[in-house]
């Protein structure tokens, strides 16, 4: 079943102990939609500038992502620049030029108001609520947020939370918006927020999820190398969300069935996993659902006991 | 069948966000020791002062552990103290007192060198080296170092490492042994120092085992409170090697078997998880067999998919 995917599409400039790239294709929703499109056909609403390239408008279409809500105004598409630490668990910020991305207003087509999945990338919660408000008849529909409108945007944020039937942040920003260290104790309050479904991911470490009194930790996958976290984050969302799309899953009654939710836990662990093998988006250029799987089982392989 | 612990028992002063004591029984083989006591009989190597109090010796010996080989010099028992920060994942040692361990050479009783398992704890390389020496029909015999070994005895603990079965270090000693950030590289390079089984403890991240090209990723428990973390790792490995004593398991052939390395890297997890929900050896005070028993089903539950 089809996926609506909101968030920025944008050119990054990243620096990495393996390389640099000045300039290629990136932003929340480029990656939650490439990472979705393994599982479910996707409707992206996004907004880029007129120097938009033609080949990252192929690339999405050429995985079958619908492009109608991609809307290209005059200027510059949302460029961000960064360098990341030695061992790759920070980085520092060099440059955020906004550009278009400014005064991004989403506006769903109307083929796309019917979709039963909504995955709300990282952007002011306003607009986030806003596109939740444009769509009728989802079976699911959540997103990701980050520690600037957790700090800044807090009434709106919890206000837009509300409707939401998961959550997926990491644990700082679990803290953070619970005001709890604890993640057991977090969890509990960003539960009583609204949505019924949290995801707190942890980088390398992996993610919990927490749902209905119960908790799956999954772990990170060991990589021989990790040439570009750009992005896995936002893979992690699309393999989530993807796989919950393909599975029909839906929150109309209850609680969402806990072992899909696991696996689509693992799904999105399998997708950020591929995104760090190369820089950007690089690895989606070639990487087979077969692969998908194949990773999928070597989860398992190495968490069964 | 019996297991062999050798290492320091001590007095700790210990603060967490939680509250503070000013001394409490600790060290490496307590912890150790008293984790392993739930799986198989334990024979302690230690020293200890004639401070050593009664009702710490009859905490030991209500577990069952011999102690025959606890001997009591004339002086003070090594002494420790320590403050964790509010997130309890540093601390900073505020006083050592070696004290009577300075002298420390752990002498075996006859009684104990035909004992089929052995847990070399954190002392120096080639005090490890004796021990290992006056033992005879070893079935699996390992250990744990720290940093100060592997940067100023470096030599000396590669001499040491190549009679192991396994080691278990966590993450940052692992990169400091290997000279490897990746964990899979460094765990690649250990291996080939002689043991055949490399466990890499990740605190509250859990731990990963490496074994005959295979991994096994256990996550750490979500505890809903850490009261003390000190000598968490410890109880990781008694838990460890009091698992595959009480199983008997052998490396006298080829490999060991992965499933019970991998349910001995369960078992560990477990004894880690209580001994953070007290402070000091507390919890151990009232921990049944059955509560272990409990948690190790908790594990398999959150973390099947």
């Amino acid at each position: 079943m089809c996926l609506v995917v909101v968030g920025s599409v944008a050119y990054d400039g990243v620096e990495t102990p393996h390389g640099k790239v000045d300039r290629m294709l990136g932003g929340a929703a480029t990656y939650i939609g490439l990472a979705a499109s393994y599982f479910a056909p996707v409707k992206l609403v996004a907004v880029v500038g007129d120097d938009f390239a033609q080949e990252d408008f192929e690339l999405l279409a050429g995985k079958g992502i619908d492009l109608e809500g991609l809307e290209r105004v005059p200027g510059k598409t949302f460029f961000w620049e960064g360098k990341y630490s030695d061992d790759m668990n920070d980085r520092v910020t060099l440059r955020t030029d906004l550009n278009v991305f400014a005064g991004f207003q989403p506006k769903l087509p109307e083929s796309y108001r019917s979709a039963p999945y909504l995955l709300l990338g990282n952007i002011q919660p306003a607009l986030q609520a806003s596109v939740r408000a444009q769509m009728n008849g989802l079976r699911l529909a959540g997103g990701d947020t980050m520690n600037y409108w957790i700090r800044d945007f807090r009434g709106e944020l919890i206000e837009t939370l509300r409707d939401w039937n998961f959550l997926l942040i990491n644990d700082s920003e679990a803290r953070m918006l619970s005001g709890e260290y604890n993640l057991r104790r977090a969890a509990a309050r960003i539960l009583d927020m609204g949505p019924r479904t949290l995801v707190v991911k942890r980088g390398e470490y992996g993610a919990i999820l927490f749902a209905d009194g119960c908790h799956f930790i999954a772990p990170g996958y060991l990589l021989d190398d990790v040439f570009d976290p750009t992005g896995a984050g936002d893979c992690f969302a699309g393999g989530f969300i993807g796989y919950l799309a393909q599975r029909g899953i839906s929150s109309a009654d209850s609680a969402i069935d806990l072992q899909e939710l696991r696996r689509a836990v693992i799904y999105g662990s399998v997708m950020g996993s591929f995104c760090c093998e190369n820089f950007g988006v690089d690895r989606f250029r070639t990487l087979t659902r077969e692969e998908v799987e194949e990773r999928y089982r070597e989860f398992k392989a190495c968490t069964d006991f």
